[in-house]
């Protein structure tokens, strides 16, 4: 691994379920970059996310936070790009143009029009502000949850594109994105039954040691 | 312009008051690249993007989507990177490393943290499904922006790489973002002054006839 700094230049602020550390977590592990692990529990104390230190690095108050070599960033797709740019060695696009296009418009599908709708700051409102019981906020995450895998569903199961994972038969973007979707649809006991490509997709990503090593469970801040 | 093609070679599928429309259109016009311009009105005909004809374009039933020379992409974002990739002229994104990282950072907290969860589909799920009045669907659209915009207020005002825009002297991705989603903000009368360094930003970048004719009053849609 020529490019792989040593862990203490790289590091990322993170917090075990939060869906977008989890997939900067995927991308590090799949090009064989190592990091320190900085957790941040978005629960405990008031939420340590809008802790003064945290927002100097983050004035949005949201994980994850990486830093490699002294670039700090606060955006996983950001992050995403970032590392593919800086450590071209195992690809996360495919190089054609399409291609390329593809790929992006599957992960950031998911990273604008599914993951924030449910994120934790969004539950909190509904719950709080609005006074939603627990089977509407249910119902509310599962209605996002389904108009957007049931989107994906259509389009990976079109598409002449698809291999064992979301392009081709080597992991990407997309799957750096779609795992921790699902998994947060599984957590939140969606029925996957309609989906069988991404769950097939899903299932042959999480037969890979990067995605197994980076999923929640396996993190030292895990509950 | 050695990149443009004919104009019938490149469609965007548009609204004119779509936040992530807009944004593709401003970057289409930086790169001067003409195109097509096909209206899919949101609302009228039950919301035209849920047509059998537009959902085989996009099973996501969302605007824009992008075909250029053959080339058809259905999320923003991808597009703007597409664009960036196939037509390097007139670039949106800095040359270096960090630079580009805080170009997108800022453009993708727009389109991942803010944009969505203020998307006409919530909005109604907000007044349809939960029974919300007028008044709360105001208060959830101001509180979104309101978070995003302090973010972004203390991240640009803090910024050594900000100039007259969000990254120096040049648009960017970042500018292409964010007007729109000041714009809306405009639209939903939300106090904009305390966010000074984000409305001289935009005020700057309106000055540039690129946004000025990308504006929604100026499309042929626009009521």
């Amino acid at each position: 691994m020529a490019h792989a700094a040593p862990a203490t230049d790289r590091v990322l602020h993170n917090y075990f379920r939060s869906s977008s550390a989890y997939r900067v977590r995927i991308a590090l592990n799949l090009k064989g970059l190592p990091y320190d692990y900085v957790p941040v529990h978005l629960t405990r104390n008031g939420g340590e996310q809008f802790a003064p230190a945290f927002r100097a690095r983050n004035p949005h108050a949201l994980v994850p936070v990486l830093n490699d070599q002294g670039h700090e960033i606060h955006q996983s797709m950001a992050m995403l790009e970032y590392l593919e740019e800086a450590y071209p060695e195992h690809p996360l696009l495919p190089s054609d143009l399409g291609d390329r296009a593809y790929v992006r418009q599957l992960a950031m599908l998911i990273a604008c029009e599914m993951h924030p709708i449910n994120n934790l700051r969004v539950l909190k409102y509904l719950t709080g502000t609005l006074g939603l019981d627990e089977a509407a906020k249910t119902a509310w995450i599962h209605h996002w949850l389904g108009l957007g895998l049931a989107g994906l569903e259509a389009e990976l199961s079109a598409s002449p594109r698809r291999g064992q994972f979301c392009f081709g038969d080597t992991p990407t973007l997309a799957d750096c994105c779609l795992v921790p979707q699902v998994f947060n649809a599984k957590r939140f006991a969606l029925d996957l039954t309609p989906y069988p490509t991404v769950t097939a997709i899903v299932d042959a990503c999480e037969a890979v040691p990067a995605f197994q090593a980076a999923h929640p469970s396996r993190q030292p801040d895990a509950e």
